[in-house]
């Protein structure tokens, strides 16, 4: 099966208690591709600018993900800038360049349209409505969002809810679309707006999932450095939607699969700058952690 | 088997989002030793006041609780006053009134110093000493400290670990004792001081337990409505070391299931205010809860 997945390609200068690495490669869209590739063939939707580095292009074709929704446009490619603190779950944003991120309208190619497998990671949801608009007939459709849209976009946001079959939010995020503070409410909240599953991400503390089937507790894995948190959510539903495509199911033991190969890609991501130490592991260590996982909560 | 535990008893006045109770009964030794008594028999050390309502003492022995060690002092019970925020994991100390606690100096009858299981609640490590001297050849010791004592009273603190086997911290103590941010290298400092195993609790993310067998993530038990946290973690520890002595074990395996009883006692602990629901449930709600977790993990 095939994952079409939109959302932003970036340029990262980011500083963390480990150490600061300049214009490295980033964004949504790339940390969920290369995550989504360990299990299904991806088709990423996104924009660069000119300046976009070769050896950046090449980690897609490394990765076999076709780039033929990936457009280049003039002008620079999205900077981002940001610097996490002792306590990784902070950040604080120092600079965002949008570039030619500012003028993305996402256009499907042709053989894009019939894709069943959609994630929309986070992005503006108008843009997130105009992929889904022009697929044809997606089987499974995944989404991301964010506080920002969620003040400033709730109109498009509402919008969108109800053609999405999974939902992904962080802790945070999920209190602000709910207005409830207790988690097991937003999420059976979440489910009443006709959502398959609500996925609420805790960072290090793992993750949740509420479906009409149950509850289900993901946990993190106990890393003893993390080095850059960035993109781990990313990684995460990247990991998640790939699994799902490849097991071709949608039942609440492949959801939660699903989550569990979502943590352990994320547990690899955090462990390098960037996306280096996911392009080093192999399928063997992906089942290798997830049988770690299983021993972690087994009793 | 038998558990002795140590630690406060008191008069809570407590308020939270879902309501205000006045001088209801709590405190560290109160809530343990009702935990506890579902699993083993219990000794209780500690000190009220010639005010500590008659009524409260009828709980006790309705749990079976051997009060021996419980003494009676001219003055006024042990007093505390706190609010929560809608963040319940942050809390508000508005009056802390030690009266016949300033006094306290455990002294343990006869028949409770061969007893097997102890568990020292979070009191003065000094006072924590004191009674384990008193005790001449216990199985299995698990301590609880707080935030205060890793502070004000760190060469006791450090008398206490090497003759404790299970230590329990929240997260931000066990960062404090080890000084390092990471909880998976700050259990494995713990463990480096010779503790069989040591318990990170995480309020309403879980507990991790490190251990040299490996590391357990106990899920919290997700919750729609949480009315009182106070005595969460005191809960969990009587559930913890009661499953320990009635399994008479100390493997990982053991130790795992602990965890759990400890997370459900504490789920049910947090559901009315003092120990209202710890008082309403029987064993079968406690085993049914007990599926319930091992079912929000297994994938």
């Amino acid at each position: 099966m095939t994952v079409l997945i939109v959302g932003s390609i970036a340029l990262d200068t980011i500083e963390t208690p480990a150490g600061k690495v300049f214009e490295v490669l980033g964004g949504a869209a790339t940390y969920s591709s290369v995550a989504c590739s360990f299990f299904s063939k991806v088709q990423v939707v996104g924009v660069v600018g000119q300046d976009f580095p070769a050896r950046h292009e090449k980690i897609f074709a490394l990765k076999k993900i076709d780039t033929q929704g990936l457009v280049k446009l003039q002008g620079k490619t999205f900077r981002w800038e940001g610097k996490y603190f002792t306590d990784l779950n902070k950040r604080e944003t120092l600079r965002t360049e949008l570039n030619v991120f500012e003028k993305f309208s996402p256009e499907l190619p042709e053989n894009y349209k019939k894709t069943d497998y959609v994630f929309l990671a986070n992005i503006h949801p108008s843009l997130q409505l105009k992929v889904l608009d022009q697929v044809e007939k997606p089987k499974l459709v995944v989404a991301d969002t964010m506080n920002l849209w969620i003040r400033t976009a709730r109109k498009d946001l509402d919008k969108l809810i109800p053609k999405v079959d999974i939902l992904m939010l962080n802790d945070e995020e999920a209190r602000m679309v709910t207005g409830e503070y207790s988690l097991a409410r937003a999420g059976r909240k979440l489910l009443e707006q006709g959502l398959l599953a609500a996925v609420i991400k805790r960072g290090e503390h793992g993750a949740t999932v509420f479906s009409r089937q149950g509850v289900f507790f993901a946990p993190a894995y106990p890393l003893e450095e993390v080095k850059d948190p960035t993109g781990a959510g990313d990684t995460f539903a990247g990991g998640f939607i790939g699994y799902l495509a490849k097991s071709r199911s949608k039942s609440f033991g492949a959801i939660k699969s699903a989550a569990i190969y979502g943590s352990v890609l994320a547990s690899f991501a955090v462990q390098e700058f960037s996306l280096r130490r996911l392009l080093q592991i192999k399928p063997r260590d992906i089942e290798k952690r997830f049988k770690e996982f299983r021993k972690l909560v087994s009793f």
